[in-house]
């Protein structure tokens, strides 16, 4: 979800895209939907049910939803990606091919607005287009904003969100297994979350360049709130 | 969540980024997780509990938390996004005036990988340097690959994102007010879902211009895995 995070978190680390950014990324995506969705959907169930059995029984089947909607979801948008990518390829090969005038004039408008002259635009067409494949590869990348994704990429975020989800909403689940009311557990399930919230948003925060103290509080909020609605709309459901 | 298309989404509209696209994009965002995570955990409930009612309650429970946490998130998120854009921006700036001769490196290394001689590449880092604003914006866009966000982007988001999330696990959801049983609900649910699934994958995947069967069979089987995994679960807690 939080996808400008995502695209920071690349831009601090270009130039080793396939390991360790994307998987922090996607530890970042993971714990920030699993620690806040599952902890106010318990939260609101506390709201409206007298048996923690309820809360636990609910508070898993949305963990479990939760990992694999997000997991599979993330394992076939990387999949699109890696087809969109080669789509747009064979397509850039054959208009380079077909209609390379008007490819050039294409890469003429890019160099436009980069700030270029008519001279220096000339020579650079000339040396751009000269080798198909590094023209193809200069319009891919400039024209589109399109870089090539790693195939095995797919399958790695989808185990690491889904992780990541899981670990984050079990945190505030635990609560209720070591409580005997749905109330003493959302009692020590908020504390233990908020803490979490705090720590999580205050890291995220620092790894993209961000103010720690308010990435923190931010995070928090985000819970508590979505918590306090989840409780408030259970309670009048079920009163 | 579904980063890569919106990406695609993007990319296909990219002089109308600021209205329909994004709009696009944070519908799909919205409906792909709310037709599939609200749905399973409805799923899994029901094959632990005896009262619709108390699926229902957990139900709306879910979807407040969800959209709260998607919506929040996705705001936060455009702000950091803007925030993030800015303090880029402040630091080329700088970067330019007090090391412009890093930055000329920089800029020789990006135009040699384009493919241009060092001939012009001399030509061309003269042109580009000259005025220091556009300087500045060729390093944000082709270095850093950052475009300007819209600051009024994040509010608009977060409505968008929250809106298509409690639309589509209503969609789901509402299968429980007009039956009787958890049982039946589920059967319905289940049924109304996966058109609901196979529709938005269908288009989805044409909007984006992946194969769209195959789109919309991808979406429905996310849902039904989700769903079954979240019934077991709970069966197995619940038991």
């Amino acid at each position: 979800m939080i996808e400008p995070t995502a695209q920071i978190l690349r831009d601090l680390h270009p130039e080793n895209h396939s390991t360790s950014s994307a998987m922090l990324q996607d530890v970042v995506i993971g714990l920030s939907d699993g620690l806040t969705v599952p902890f106010a959907l318990a939260a609101g169930l506390s709201g409206a049910v007298a048996s923690s059995g309820l809360v636990i029984t609910a508070g898993l089947a949305e963990i479990v939803a939760g990992s694999i909607a997000m997991g599979l979801g993330g394992y076939l948008a990387g999949r699109t990606e890696v087809e969109h990518y080669d789509t747009e390829l064979a397509r850039e090969r054959r208009e380079v091919q077909e209609v390379p005038d008007v490819e050039r004039t294409e890469v003429d408008e890019l160099l436009a607005e980069m700030g270029l002259s008519v001279a220096t635009r000339q020579l650079a067409i000339t040396e751009l287009t000269a080798d198909p494949e590094q023209w193809v590869r200069f319009m891919m990348k400039y024209e589109l904003g399109l870089e090539e994704p790693d195939p095995r990429q797919a399958p790695k975020s989808a185990a690491t969100i889904s992780s990541a989800y899981a670990v984050g909403g079990l945190i505030p689940l635990s609560a209720y297994f070591f409580t005997d009311t749905p109330t003493e557990g959302l009692a020590w399930s908020a504390a233990i979350t908020l803490v979490c919230l705090l720590v999580f948003g205050y890291f995220k925060s620092r790894i993209t360049g961000q103010p720690p103290v308010a990435g923190a509080l931010k995070m928090a909020v985000v819970g508590a709130l979505a918590a306090a609605a989840a409780f408030g709309i259970a309670r009048l459901v079920s009163g």
